[in-house]
This record gives structure tokens, sequence and C-alpha cells, in this order.
């Protein structure tokens, strides 16, 4: 066997900074702090800190793959533990902080953290929660010397400015397998434990190099880059990873996540993309709606998490001139899988048409690939129409989860993500459900997303949620659980006769239940799991 | 250690067009073919063909690792040998038929080619050279097999169509070492015999991956993509394997590199970018000028092979509206180094100003890296200023040459390129000749390239080489030998006097010499040896 004879260079997670701070030494990294005023500097200040956290990691004799957590927001000191955490070989553990906190003293031990950087506004949770976690020796405040809590209670903590401070700037990143784990992140299991993603180099350079292409995030030099997805999540979507791969500039919005804050920030920052979920989203539209408000810049947003409702991708499109494209990802798959951009055939076709499109959730990206199996596991046609289980593989997806939790989660070689989806002819899926929400109806499916979606569609609709409830004939029937927006008043009668004419008629819900408010998990998702223990004595009404 | 658990899947070539086939399966692929007509298929028709291709290497008991060459120009048949031959294991050695045959014979003899596939155009090379090549047991021409020329004198001479024919369109491709080696191409060395780069698939696949990004060639299923340059070298810049990754539309020139075809096949199909050397892009602009002819589709070009005239990025940016890229890379460099692409703080400048930049030869790709080094080896400061040899490292870049030819190339393990270049603060790096060209005048040195591209800028000027010449004083001194255009006049004292104002009076030749023609090599490049050798006995004018 003959070898190529290229040069042998590992793809490590230090070679993006490196590349940054020589080749985009002076772009940009402004961030919103906790404190709320800006902070601005550059890819090289980034270099510079990053290696004298690396340095403050030797100090404290961490060894090759310890664990180092995080509970922070978007922000640059985020940003440099990304690099000087996995750079010095060790593995970065973002944690959720909206997970409760036994479970975040659960997977901080599962996953034997060895040091736990957070920002202030963590404080409380972590004053709760240090006593239970066990492994975590040293524990750092992102903050100035001068804002270090007195009196906090927890062991040795020490500012993150003046951990920094003895420890030259200067460090040679260590070489080393590319296959190494680089960071990690448990998934929001709604039962059972949460599970890790154990992330690698190789996955999560492929991941930046194959995320910034034209057709999936399309980063370049000339964009301003706001993350509105949480580094605390699936590493913003390896933003902080794919910016310093193309040197763009990065804006981070620290904790303000209200409406008026992320615009301002937008505007202020010459912003021309951002990524983040529907919920955000929401918030920001209401807010320029509410003052008349206009972008001068952002020219794409791509919109994942969750599926985004039409009318959203409507206002974004057409009252505000931005492209909305529509991406789909887990935690499980670093995490973007599709992305939703048009092909050179559709660029002909009427806006009404190319919305059918971009409704989807996008065409694989490459290094992914995926299908959709049926019951008896073979697959099924992409004709956009039948639905299956959706199966993914490619090198930043997971083979198993740390500690091999759940056992081997692959079949085939597939790794089977729990939704059901659609793929059409020309390769766009489309997440019809969560597997465990489809409602199965005589023999057949009802999308609960499908139902929901024209739910919210009703002016008087702040959220919905559809789930299936037993039925002694047709096995289970969907009911409509909603919560009104304040001040609006709309009846049952009147929602169920909102379906008529936008979906067939035996997929319309049987019931609508108004309740308070419907409970989100830790990424923003809606529990439904909560909602069907609180309607388990619901009986459906007599036809 | 803790290993990251992400799949393990290698970086193959075969994925590239199971991805294409499978996610952008109707996807266009037109070429214009050596007969002269235009055929078109699709990326689902590619891959079927290249596994029957796979199948016909196989029936010939190739073994893994060996070697298929191929003498074609940009078509359909070559690009289902790109994945034919290396999706099955082999090597494809692309050989360049602009190579004298003796040459030719040489490097097919040292790569050990088992197989030879051509084109009918270069039948009479074949026939020329076959009785030498010794390793090669089976000839292909690429053609139907009506076409088949008889009493070739070529052994056992076989169609193209008639080799596949027998064989089914399915084939699983083999899963192996991402290291392996893929494809190679020989250096059109000006001294000595040909070395050759030995790509491997994970070098070939992190190239497609970096040079389709936005500040590449920002390739996209929106685009259609005329590669002009040749596949029969340096892989066509890597499009065969870019345009997979992203599902464009791709256009093959053929044979017919004239100004009046290429525009016409431009226009034809839609074509969005293109990519080429200098002399062809002169050829499509002259007939477009003569013809008062525009564009429809066509929004950027990039611009290698050799250094671009000014005037040539002007009247594409100025007068046809196309974004003008120039990109510098290396036959050991897979090719693609550099790209010049601005950057955000660059966007509010003037017209001017951002010429200025386009001029360069651009920033590096993320994945390789360079640096400019005196003649001490140490590295040199990027103020845009002051010049040194580039150097280069990267995994798409060569650790040696096939067979170990010409020793350990690498120096530090950084590749140097044979250029001498500047590098200004924002990581633009400018080339300003190769290292054996550079005129070293009274300590200083002058670059032969600027001294060319003030001359090519006169109207009369067709073709112009600065070399130095020996002198008592100053060690060298410039002189310039120039084509003059068809029925164009222009003087030895006006020539000289068009220098002033326009560069450092001490760099102004000293000399000029009317040359009928300036030879060029198989790459294009003007082979200032032969000028040398043929002005050898040339003494220069007392003053």
């Amino acid at each position: 066997m003959l070898q190529g004879l290229m040069q042998n260079q590992p793809l490590l997670i230090s070679s993006l900074i490196d590349f940054a701070q020589r080749h985009h030494g002076d772009a940009e990294i402004v961030s919103r702090r906790v404190e709320g005023d800006i902070h601005r500097y550059t890819y090289k200040d980034v270099a510079r800190r990053s290696h004298q956290a690396a340095r403050a990691l030797d100090a404290l004799q961490l060894k090759f793959s310890d664990r180092v957590a995080t509970l922070a927001w978007n922000g640059y000191r985020h940003l440099e533990l990304y690099y000087g955490v996995s750079g010095s070989g060790r593995v970065l553990h973002t944690i959720n902080p909206r997970l409760h906190p036994d479970q975040i003293a659960w997977i901080a031990n599962h996953a034997e953290d060895q040091v736990l950087c957070f920002d202030l506004s963590f404080l409380p949770l972590v004053q709760a929660v240090h006593a239970k976690c066990t492994s975590i020796k040293h524990y750092i405040a992102l903050c100035d010397a001068d804002k270090l809590p007195e009196g906090s209670g927890i062991p040795g903590l020490c500012s993150y400015e003046s951990w920094l401070a003895p420890h030259a700037p200067e460090y040679e990143w260590p070489s080393f397998d590319e296959n190494s784990a680089s960071s990690m992140c448990y998934t929001s299991g709604t039962t059972g434990h949460p599970k890790a993603a154990l992330y690698s180099h190789r996955s999560s350079v492929l991941h930046a190099y194959a995320t910034a292409l034209p057709d999936v995030m399309c980063l370049s030099a000339r964009d301003s880059v706001l993350p509105v997805v949480p580094m605390f999540h699936v590493n913003a979507w390896g933003i902080p990873y794919s910016a310093a791969l193309t040197g763009c500039k990065l804006v981070f919005p620290g904790p303000a996540m209200d409406g008026k804050s992320i615009f301002e920030l937008i505007e202020a920052e010459g912003v021309t993309f951002a990524a983040g979920v529907p919920t955000v989203w929401q918030m920001m539209l209401g807010h320029m709606q509410a003052n008349g408000l206009k972008f001068s810049r952002l020219n794409r947003t791509v919109i994942g998490g969750s599926a985004c409702p039409p009318a959203m991708i409507h206002a974004f499109q057409e009252d505000y001139g931005v492209e909305v494209l529509h991406a789909w990802g887990m935690t499980e798959m670093s995490p973007l899988g599709t992305l939703c951009t048009l092909k050179n055939k559709h660029l002909s076709m009427s806006k009404e048409e190319q919305m059918k499109i971009r409704l989807k959730q996008g065409r694989a990206i490459y290094g992914m690939d995926m299908k959709i199996v049926g019951e008896d596991g073979k697959e099924i046609v992409w004709d956009g129409k039948a639905y299956g289980d959706l199966h993914v593989k490619g090198p930043w997806i997971i083979a198993e989860y740390f500690k091999g939790e759940g056992g081997n989660p692959l079949v085939d070689g597939w790794f089977p993500t729990g939704d059901v989806a659609t793929i059409d002819a020309d390769g766009y899926m489309q997440i019809t459900d969560r597997s465990k929400d489809v409602i199965k109806s005589g023999g057949e499916w009802i999308s609960s997303i499908d139902i929901e979606n024209i739910a919210v569609a009703h002016p008087a609709v702040a959220m919905a949620a559809c789930i299936g409830v037993k039925h002694p004939k047709w096995d289970e029937r969907p009911i409509l659980a909603v919560v009104k927006k304040p001040g609006a008043e709309v009846t049952r009668e009147e929602l169920i006769k909102f379906y008529e004419g936008k979906t067939a008629k035996w997929q319309i819900p049987d019931d609508v239940v108004f309740v308070n408010a419907i409970a989100l998990g830790a990424t923003g998702k809606m529990l439904k799991t909560r909602l069907r223990e609180m309607l388990k004595d619901y009986t459906l009404p007599a036809h």
C-alpha cells in the first residue's frame, strides 16, 4: 500500500486560534458582560489569554484529558477557556445552567470535573451545588479580582483574572492524536439521567470546516457574527471554532437575551449573521415590531434548536429582508446535520414555492449522511411524503455516550436520532415529529408539530402543545394544550374551527385544554412529558 | 488519555461522489467533448459510471495503490476516472500532455503506471511514446467503441465505453486508511527530472472542504462552475472534488480553450464561477472586447497559476462586473494556499484602496500556514515591504516527493516554495518573484515580475520577461525581453521611458531585447531558463 506523502498534521482545536491570531489578529471580539458593559478586544488577545489559561491549568497540575467545567454565558472569557482548556489537551465540559441543580451536581460528578469556571450570575447556583460536587477541586469566578464576592462559602474561590495574572501569555500548544477528547456536552434527556456526547479535536475541526461552508453558515472574514445560541450548550453550534477558522468578527450577547438588548447589539456591531433558537427571535421581532425598527446590516440568520414557525420565517424575510436558514442538529451531532439553502434549480421559482422548501430542515452537510427507515429498519423512499425514523452517520456524530451509558446507540453503524422525518427527492429533510411525540391514530401518524404550528398562527395563542391521549377506537387522538396571549380571548370551538381547511379532518385535535403555562426544558423545548403527567386524568369529550 | 467518542469515518474521496449522487443526484455535469458536441448528465450518472470504471479496474486485476494514468482534457469521462480510480483504492496519475514526449514516457515509467486512459486528441502522442512506457499494460481511448481508431499500433487499445459496458453500475467502495495515496501530479521542473507530489485521500478531502469556503472559491449548490484550469494538472485546483462536496453544477470546456468557445459555454450554461490561468482569460477578454459582449451570470473568477496582470483584474471588475480573486498555490500544495478576498474592515475602503489589496496573492486558507524567512532562516516581519523566502505547512502540502526524489524538501517542518514574497500586517501575501528569478542588483533585490507587469501594460507589448544579466559593478542588472503585439511598434527607448515614474530608477531595465517568442512551459509559465540560454552571449550596452 502506498501512503500519500503529505504533511502529517493533526486536526487540533489549538490550530484554529493559532490561525486566527496569525492571520486575523486584529479582528474584533465584542462581548456584553455580566457587568452590563461592552468589552472589546481581538483574536490576538484571545490567543494570549488562552495561553495564560493553559498555563494556569498546568499550574493546577491538571492532567491530559482532565475535565474543566464552565457555567457561563457567551463571552470572551468563555471563549478563552474554549481554547485554553481544549488546546492544552484538557476536556471542556460546558454545563447548561438551566438544568436542575441536582442534575448539575450529578453531571459534574459523572464527568469527574476538576475545575469549575462560572459567571457571577451563577454564584447562587454554585453555592447551592458545590457541596455535592465531589470531584471539583478548584472554583474560578469569571470576573476581576475586585468583583470576587467575599464570604461566598465556596472553598478556595478565585477570580479568573487573578488566576490568569501570574502566567506568561506565550504557550506552545502540545501536539497529540486528533481523536483525543476536546469537549463534552450532556443531553437534556427528558427521561433518566443525562448522557454525554464526547467530542474530539478531529470532529470539532471537521464540523468547523463543514459549517462555515457557503451552503451552511457561510462564514467569511467579512462577517460580524452573533451567536445567540449558547456556548453552554453544544458549543454554540461550533461558532467559537468556525469563527476563528474564518477570522470573522464575533459578537457575544452575554446574559442579556431580551429583544431590546439583542437588537441593539446587532445594530451597534454591524452584525451580518446571527444564530439562535426561535424563542429569542420571537422576543426580538416583538421589540422591533413594537418600535418600528429595521436592521441595517443583518442579512441572514440560522434558526434551529426546535422547528421554526413559518410565520417567523416569513416575518424575517418579508418584513426585515433577512434570509432565514432553517437548521437541524442534535447534541449528539456536534450539532449541525442539515441546513436549508436553495439549489441552483430553485432560483427561478416563485417566492411561494421557495418558501415551501425553506420550511424544511434542509439538506445534508457534506460529511454527514442521513436516511429514513421504517419499522422494519429498511430505508424509505425520498418522496417528501413517506416518513420514518431518521438515522444519521458521519465523523462529527457520536459512536457512543461517555462511559458507555445507554449501551451501543448505533443501528448498523447509523445513529437513530429519535426524530421522525420525510426526505424529498432533492434531499431536503423535514422533521415531522419526535418519534415519542408522534400521535398514532387509526394506523396513521399525526405530527404533533404540524398541529402546533397551525395553533400558534392564531393571534390569541402564545404557545401550544399537541399530545396524544388514549382512545378506545383510534388508539390515540390528538388534543391541544394552549397558553393564551395576555389579554387575548379564544374559545375551544373557535380554535377547532381554525383548523378547518388547514389540515386533514382526521388530524384536527379532538379537544383544546387551556393551561396557564407549558413547562420548558433546559434547552427551551416544551416538556411534553410534564404535560402528559399533568393531563393523565384527562378524558376525551364524547362525540 | 480520553478518546473522543465520535464515529470513526475515514476521509475518503469516494464519500464525495456518494454524497453528490445521494443529495445532489440530478445536478448537471456538462462537457464539451473532443468530438465537438455538448454532453450532459448528472452526478447520479457520474456515480454509476465511476462504479463501472472501478469494476473494470478490478477486472484488470489492478492492485490497491496501482497507478492509472490519464492524458485527458476536462470532461465527464475524466471525472469518472477521478472517482473510479481513487475511490477503488488505486492512484490516479494525471499526466500533463504539454510535457515533452520523452518526459511523459519518463514519468509514466517512474510512476509505474499500469493503465493509460487518453482522449483521442492525444493519440499521436500516445503512438509516439507507448513503446517507451514499459510498465503500462492497458491502453484505453476515452471514446465510443465506433470511434476507436483502427491500426493505431497501440497494443490492445480498447475504447472506454466498451471497457465499461460489461460492468454493473453498482459498486461498494472499499473503506481504508485515509492517508492512502489517491492521486499524483508531477511538477514541471525546469531543471532535472520532474518530481511527483503524491496526494492522499485525507489531503484531498481537507483541501476540498477548505477551498469551498466563502473566503476561497465560495462554492454552493447555487453555482454553475467552469474549471478552465486543467484536470491534467493539480486536479484542476481540486474542483472535481469540491464540486461534488457542494453539489454545484459543473461545466467542462474539453479541448476548446479559445476565447469564443469559453465565452459561449459560460453563457449557455449559466456559469457563475470560473477558474483559470491568465493566458486563457486574456483570449476570452480579447474575444469579448472585439465583439462587444457581456456576461449574464458570471460573477466571480479565481485567477492563479501565475501572477495576474493588474490590467486584467481591472478589466474583469470594471468592464464586466466580475469579481477577480487572485489565488496562489503549487503542485506541492494540492494546490491552493492563499486566496485574495477582502476582510470586514476593508469594505468601507475606496475601490482604489481595495484594488491595492486585490493585487496581492491573498490570505492563508485555514489549514495551511505560511511565513517568510531571511537568508538566516529567521522569520521576517509582516509589514508588506520586507521580503523573504516563502515557506508553508499544512495537511495538504507535501512532506516529500514520490520515491524520495530530491531528498527531504522540508526546512524545520516547513516546505520552502521557491517563491520570494512579502506579507502585510493583515496577512496578505504578495509574491515578488521566484527566488531563482529575482535580480540581485547592488545588494538590493529587483522583482522580475514587477518589471514585467509594467511592460505588459504598454499597448504594444504582448509578452515580456525580465531576467538578470551579469554586471561588473552591480552584480546583476535587469534586462527585458519583449514580444510585440502583431502590427504594433515600439522602440527600446520608448519602453525604457515608459518605466519613468512607475518604479524606482535603479530598478528600470538597462536594456530591451525584442524577440519573436518567449517559450512557455507545460503549465503556461514563461521558461526563463530558455531565455537565459538564448541570451547567454548578450552583453549589456555601455552607459
